[in-house]
């Protein structure tokens, strides 16, 4: 029998949907399950973009061209200046999903081998990616008693290698709900110029920020036209997580020729999907405004609660919409998996994901969880009060 | 300023792809162009696919399942039931279009260095999926002179090596239009079996075979569970290359365990897309009959119509809807580009692909074009005579 192969074994499962087996084991018992584990928004979708897709007048359902059409490009291009990014529609590459726009940019500057730098705990699934690449992650501690801010520049330089090609991070932070600062951008603007190597910022949660602080795109930057490549997807910005549509924005020539080399290869990125993104351009402000007042309201809601519960700490997050938060318990991974198993109060139970998945070092986040603030603020109280029974039972 | 790595500048540029410049750069000029250069056909997609997503109820366009819906995927083992290969829903992983079904199948077979071998001419992305996966691609000669049948089994033999992880086919083929016999999907069976590697089939043109005879699946060998993969797709089948809608088939657990690692860390397919594909299966058998009859003649015509050009040599294809052609020419990529640059009756050309971009083989299908006759018959038998005439007019 023919083998799979090292590769294939080392791609790591992905950490959110470990337990989907024992949820769905939950739910067949009965018993109702808050999800805070997975970063699917119940926000609705802009109308602007369900109609586009529902007044489509397709009849040969063709290859859009690999690259994005050049209108949507051209939109693209005119939503990034007014977000204080100047690029032009040739340095966009529309992709399917900031998966493939991250996948595309490793596949451009790695080789096997290769090393790139995150600051963990990081989305689990650039792991995968990199797998997929042939190249290592090499992680970065930041701590939740910093709030995960950026970790000391001088902790990046003694990991830098010949083999370093980049540092990548998502800002604001998916686990952490982190903002770097302008001037954290900076640093890491000098630290990539002085190691000639890329600054990948995935910046697909750019639109939420609370608080009143803006978001520092590291394409505002100048003098790092040749390192900084931005990964952005429209799943988060317009609730349309099933588009599948993403997109890479460098002014590096060099990177935008290549990466068009794996558009091409794959041919298209989904045409329905394109429509609704390209229509998306068009929501209201009025939209967005909402959106955020839901999710500082959430937010404010989940952190206020959580911060009841006895011995456990939490990080208030600036941006996107979670947080980790650290358990009085030895092994978050058990404990996530007894809620679903073991745990009811009034047939309801609660679904988190353990956050020793968003690290790399191994060992790490045991006791911490990562929670998705995606639900509404009745259902979030909830969660938090079967967090706090689930953490008395268990220690029990 | 940092570099793009060796695999980066190593990514083929798509041949079919190399030549749009100089044809928009024609129709700029006013000149009408034929694209018999490209797989997309002009057959309208079925009402019953496209009515899905204009009647969909979709209100927060979220993830989908990542190897696709428990529906979706009962409904594709029927498909292929009726198909006659027996395979539950549990042995098919929804992939988004057949390139990432490659992608996945090579990600989970190779490891960096490894080796797949292709008949070739081959379809050219295989060579860009296969750099992607940092493993080379091992041409076998297969030749116009025998229709491209299937290389001997001992010039298979010649090039297995402890590095060989597969055999790849594309039946019926692109670019050739040639449909392996049972009798040579039987040789390889044997071949991959006595040599433990895997044997990947790309079906993706299953329904696309003329003048009666069978397509014979890998599937619907025995004795081959642990060695097969099938690649699919939706796009052309329904004509819905827009959809970009594929999947992975095999009753090798460990492929379907590891394929859904891949699938999970960029986590859906596009939803709409999936709505459309879903729904395509219901299509009614009247609109294969009509296409396959509208392909038979178009196939009849072009076959026809290219003989009358001397000293034209081409295989009549049994299946998809391509053929090779080779050109009383020394360079067909100069005549390709000629044609669109040069060239022009009646302020018409024609657009074909060089053959050479699906060889891996330098300087092999130097005087080969692939034509895809996606065309109306009076479209194909225009392009022929333009064809005819820029030769004539090359010559001179």
């Amino acid at each position: 029998m023919p083998k799979i192969s090292q590769k294939g074994a080392d791609m790591p499962e992905s950490p959110i949907r470990k337990l989907v087996p024992y949820a769905e084991n939950a739910k067949k018992n009965g018993v109702k399950v808050y999800h805070l584990n997975i970063g699917q928004p119940d926000i609705q979708t802009p109308q602007v973009a369900l109609d586009a897709v529902k007044n489509n007048t397709i009849e040969v359902l063709s290859y859009a061209r690999s690259e994005g059409s050049e209108t949507y490009r051209e939109k693209l291009a005119g939503y990034y200046k007014k977000n204080g990014v100047d690029v032009t529609s040739n340095q966009i590459i529309v992709t399917t999903g900031g998966s493939e726009a991250l996948l595309f940019t490793l596949g451009s500057i790695t080789d096997f081998g290769d090393e790139i730098i995150i600051p963990e705990p990081f989305y689990a699934n650039y792991n995968g990616f990199s797998i997929a690449n042939g190249i290592n992650v090499v992680p970065i501690v930041s701590s939740i008693d910093q709030d995960f801010a950026l970790p000391k520049i001088e902790d990046f330089e003694k990991l830098i290698t010949p083999k370093t090609k980049a540092i990548l991070i998502c800002n604001p932070g998916n686990p952490t709900g982190y903002l770097y600062s302008k001037e954290e951008i900076q640093k890491l603007k000098a630290l990539v110029l002085k190691h000639d190597i890329f600054l990948i910022a995935d910046e697909v949660y750019r639109e939420f920020v609370y608080d009143g602080i803006q978001h520092h795109s590291i394409l505002s930057e100048s003098g790092i036209d040749q390192n900084a490549i931005v990964i952005d997807s429209v799943s988060k910005r317009y609730s349309m997580c099933g588009a599948r549509i993403g997109c890479i924005v460098s002014r590096n020539k060099e990177i935008i020729q290549t990466t068009l080399k794996y558009a091409q290869a794959r041919l298209s990125s989904p045409t329905y999907a394109l429509l609704a993104s390209e229509a998306a351009l068009d929501t209201p402000q009025s939209y967005f405004d909402e959106v955020i007042e839901e999710y500082v309201d959430r937010r404010n809601t989940l952190i206020n609660e959580l911060q009841k519960i006895p011995n456990l700490k939490v990080s208030k997050p600036k941006g996107a919409f979670y947080c980790i938060a650290e358990l009085p318990v030895a092994n978050a991974d058990h404990f996530a998996q007894w809620m679903l198993e073991k745990f009811s109060h009034n047939n309801e139970t609660v679904m988190v994901a353990p956050a020793s998945g968003f690290y790399s070092t191994k060992g790490s986040g045991k006791n911490q969880i990562r929670i998705a603030y995606v639900l509404n603020k009745e259902s979030l109280i909830r969660s938090v009060a079967l967090l706090k029974l689930a953490l008395e039972a268990y220690s029990n």
